[in-house]
């Protein structure tokens, strides 16, 4: 699919790029207490260790997949079928939900009804959404409070744990090495976690209470059974999230179906759809019923193009019949800026950059217009009310985040944070899902304010922050200067890192911006499991570096975040596949390989059980005759 | 030129990429005491404030340029003659040192008589190298240490205060908003410095006391005349080093000088080069009559090669007469690892990656094969002899540091820097300037423990850091793992950050990954300028931010690290130059722009005096109606 061409939904196929599984690597499920919870992860083969280094079996790897059934070959991928209703079952069961006969907003029935849009509407005309039955709460939350353990819960728990106990057996059975390899494939550094509580094994007892206390959400709306549910909470795997959406001024539908699929094959494991142009309705259901994991939206968006534009002309009204359109649609949580209150609007005046969030400065617009608090705010009871009838969780949207180094935790920026704690209070009166958006643009040494004082305001809910940007003098590498403070940032607790791309400030990303920006983050959250201790965070580091240290050139591009670029790079200058198994490589040239001198360091101890006193009381002349005599060269075998 | 190319000196020309000057920019030169003393900056030029923004003039501002007379138009380049030798008459006037009649080394003597080198050795056969006086000691530390303030002091101080009392001048005579503009462009947040001492202007005698006290040092080799003198230390601009060098594998001599000039106009404050193929010496020469930036080395690969890659084969001969050779060449800092003692060698391994570091595993491959302590440590205080004649500074090198997360902060790596402590003080007698390498890969959380005790154990020499890498787990991604360690130990104090690029661990970086290094490291380390609380660190993000707001895209592109690729990427999305003009971008599109909403806010602010008090005195109403009479749109004029 190209952006150019015209976008037919009869034609519409999924991209080709995104359903190939990575190289050596092959998706499995680790079942749970039934036989539908399945819980996908990507295994990793790794080669043994070669004779000349001491021969050794690594067993593979196992981490964490948000691809969906896209990489798994045995999966019949059609997007204009949409994915498995994965989680159907397990919603059914609970019996709380009744079948709408018809879409509820009125939006939503006159896009169905319009045949214009036939020719690119998602085919499947006769889905009938989901709602809550009356007087019932069907958000994961209020089952956590409840004390029920739900599937989504189970899931998450297998998710967590990546199969490291199949890991541990596996190293433990892997030879007669086994329990020493174990003890060093599992060493970690002791982390710092800022008062996080990392359990050795995620239960599902654990995700249920984490979840009732409000310290983790499961954005799982009732009318996205295609979801593979997931966590997003400080005591939990750092989570990242790739923004995609088109604008007025470019893009299409079948683009923003790429760069949904082609991000949750590099890690995304939140999708948010930020479009502005037209047909945005039709665009969502596309990107919902085709992705694996949580969409999240910010539906003043679409509010605002309703009326054309015009802040001022924005009602709860019409609000509202957007939140129950997307609602029924299937999104896992919405950007609510009910934090912009009319009296921060005025500190932002002397600002550098003014009200940069776009969901902010519509609502400061409206507050101005009308002098009052916006509707978000005064009917924020009401929002509520229709989150819990689908389970979508609420993001409470910075809009008064700084969008300058200049600008980093001013009045309005922290006033508002304290805003949305209070408003956190009121969305768990009602067993309602809470995450809390953060910046943005601040210096290092400002960022932990932002962390302590959001843990303190809104009582541990999780955070979820853009960034934040280290510094403004980089457009074109904002992924990098986002990516450091993101690292950082998740150290210090924050859950979900929303991603930057190359193109922040100067356009619209293409796939090769997204990829950037989903590897970055990967990786920035991964820096922060490891900062934090996350409980075998550092097996994959292992993993890869023990690759590495034994010229398992391969399985070092494998286990990484991204092969293809990683063979890309080593084939740039040794192209030949023989250099792939070469005891050295192209920055060093074949004498120079520090790597190979080491190995003889090593196996020269190891033989010698050289130990200082001990030489020394051999006398060092001898030992270094002997080690001349051995051939002072590498790879002479034990 | 071209690395397939037979390379022939006498057909040399310089890059073109390198000497165009970056737009909107002009060389400038602050002059010092003495008309000598000509202090390079950028200039970077802006546009006005739009009339509908509120008109303001936006004066020049000055940013630090590593560039050298590349990118000055009115100067004459050919790499055929190298650079003016700026610093020649400050070195002759001192009267301290004494040209020799021919070459001190054995080696440089012998390729210099070798008829087959003619066609590749640079032109200017008849360079006579200096040495000092018997007896006379030439270093920057020496000279601080008797209280003399050299002209490369003089040059460093202003250099350090990037031309910021002509800026200040500039913005209160911008108009009668000047004052307050100089305040907002001024202001900044406030620091966390470790402990590091910021003055708010760089005195020369600050830069003198800094070096003396051995906190600071100046690599300027009295042989490379052409350097534009830097300094590096905790209490100045966070510096960063670009590594270049061919290998047996690949590589070229033109190729290597173009990664310089490329490397410098991007930003690199310093060049090592490590080199290891053939034709070394003559490589090295090339690059250091045509850089402006100091050159550093690490002799023991070049030694090494004079012993056909044997480890044991070295002798503290060859060593020496490498020394100098590449002294009397103008090498002005050496990575010496004489910090590798026999005892820590056992303590590597069992290590996941052993001995990472080229020159680490070569010296513990010397001292096992001869049970001794390496000439590096035996022969030191002669090293100190050689050094203290030429004025080449040490970088003592980190032969131990860890290659992964699983051996960072171990006992070899600590027991190392130690020692490195101690050798500090036995430089610090004979007056050379000291300045500790620093790993490597470590976790986030254990980064700080490096820099503390780097400065306790190391009393405050200048560290030095190879980022470090904060995960393993992203190969063609390390420039980015890598950048965010190195933009938190630059905040903890490292003085300077040796640049990692997206090739690491795979390949031999290209003028591209050249590049991308470069401007990851300038942003870290700006990052850490801001965090450190660096007096005027701000003025940029300042000024591009304000640009960003103004939608002032051509400003925006040029006050940021790399014009070229903005534009590029603004362009992608909305090439017509009127876009550039436009008052919206292509994320948003026009109608969406938040930063367009937030001039509405701020001019309805400033036009109404808008306080919140005073509005709900009026009544709200009031204010709602008044807002929607006056258009309730963007740019209304006051």
């Amino acid at each position: 699919m190209n952006a150019n061409e015209k976008f037919i939904a009869a034609e519409a196929h999924v991209d080709a790029a995104a359903v190939a599984p990575l190289p050596n690597s092959r998706k499995i499920y680790v079942e749970g207490s039934r036989a539908d919870i399945r819980v996908p992860m990507r295994e990793i083969t790794q080669s043994d260790t070669s004779e000349s280094m001491g021969f050794e079996r690594n067993p593979p790897v196992f981490v964490y997949d948000c691809s969906g059934p896209y990489t798994d070959p045995n999966a019949r991928i059609d997007v204009r079928s949409g994915l498995p209703a994965l989680r159907q079952a397990w919603i059914d069961e609970r019996g709380d939900t009744e079948q709408l006969s018809d879409l509820s907003s009125e939006f939503g029935r006159q896009r169905a009804a319009d045949k214009s849009l036939d020719e690119l509407r998602f085919p499947d005309l006769h889905r009938h959404p989901l709602r809550a039955k009356s007087g019932r709460n069907v958000t994961q939350m209020h089952y956590a409070r409840q004390g029920i353990i739900t599937p989504e819960m189970e899931f998450i728990a297998i998710r967590e744990n990546l199969n490291r106990e199949k890991y541990i057996e596996s190293l433990r059975a892997s030879g007669p090495k086994g329990e020493k390899m174990a003890a060093m494939m599992l060493r970690q550094h002791p982390g710092q976690s800022f008062g996080a509580s990392l359990p050795q094994t995620i239960t599902p007892e654990f995700v249920r209470d984490e979840v009732a206390r409000g310290r983790a959400i499961i954005p799982a709306n009732i009318n996205h059974p295609e979801s593979e549910p997931m966590i997003i909470g400080r005591n939990f795997l750092v989570k990242i999230n790739g923004n995609i959406g088109n604008s007025a001024v470019t893009s299409s539908i079948s683009e923003e179906v790429d760069k949904m699929t082609w991000g949750i094959r590099w890690g995304s494991d939140t999708i948010m759809d930020l479009s502005t142009g037209k047909n945005i309705h039709e665009t969502r259901e596309w990107i919902i019923r085709n992705s694996p994991v949580p969409i999240g939206t910010v539906p003043i968006y679409q509010a605002l193009e309703k009326v054309d534009g015009k802040a001022e002309e924005l009602t709860w009204e019409i609000f509202k019949d957007t939140l129950i359109e997307q609602a029924e649609q299937g999104v896992d949580y919405f950007t609510i800026h009910a934090g912009v209150l009319l009296r921060y609007v005025p500190m932002t005046a002397n600002r550098m950059t003014g009200i940069v969030s776009r969901g902010g400065s519509i609502m400061a617009k409206w507050c101005l217009a009308h002098h009052k608090e916006s509707f978000l705010y005064t009917h924020f009871e009401e929002i509520c009310e229709i989150m819990k009838a689908y389970d979508v969780s609420f993001s409470l949207g910075d809009g008064l985040r700084p969008g300058s180094i200049y600008d980093a935790n001013d009045d309005a920026q922290l006033g508002e944070l304290k805003t949305l704690g209070e408003l956190t209070e009121v969305a768990w009166k009602h067993d309602c899902q809470v995450m809390i958006e953060g910046p943005g643009h601040v210096p290092m040494q400002l960022i932990k304010e932002n962390m302590d004082l959001q843990l303190d305001w809104c009582k541990e809910a999780p955070f979820y922050t853009l960034g934040p940007l280290t510094t403004d003098i980089a457009p074109g590498y904002d992924h990098i200067t986002s990516g450091i403070g993101a690292a950082q940032i998740g150290w210090y607790g924050t859950a979900m890192l929303c991603y930057v791309t190359p193109k922040e400030h100067l356009g619209l990303p293409n796939k090769d911006d997204v990829k950037d920006g989903i590897i970055t983050y990967k990786l920035a959250a991964h820096a922060a499991d490891l900062a934090k201790g996350h409980p075998g965070a550092q097996i994959r580091d292992n993993a890869l570096s023990k690759a590495r240290f034994e010229f398992r050139w391969e399985d070092q591009f494998n286990l990484g975040l991204d092969p293809d670029r990683a063979r890309e790079y080593h084939d740039e200058t040794l192209p030949k596949d023989s250099a792939k198994v070469a005891h050295f490589c192209s920055m060093c040239g074949p004498h120079f390989c520090s790597m190979k001198i080491t190995q003889d360091v090593r196996e020269y101890a190891a033989q010698q059980n050289l130990d200082e006193q001990a030489a020394l009381a051999r006398g060092m002349e001898e030992k270094s005759i002997e080690f001349v005599k051995t051939g002072a060269k590498v790879y002479h075998n034990i």
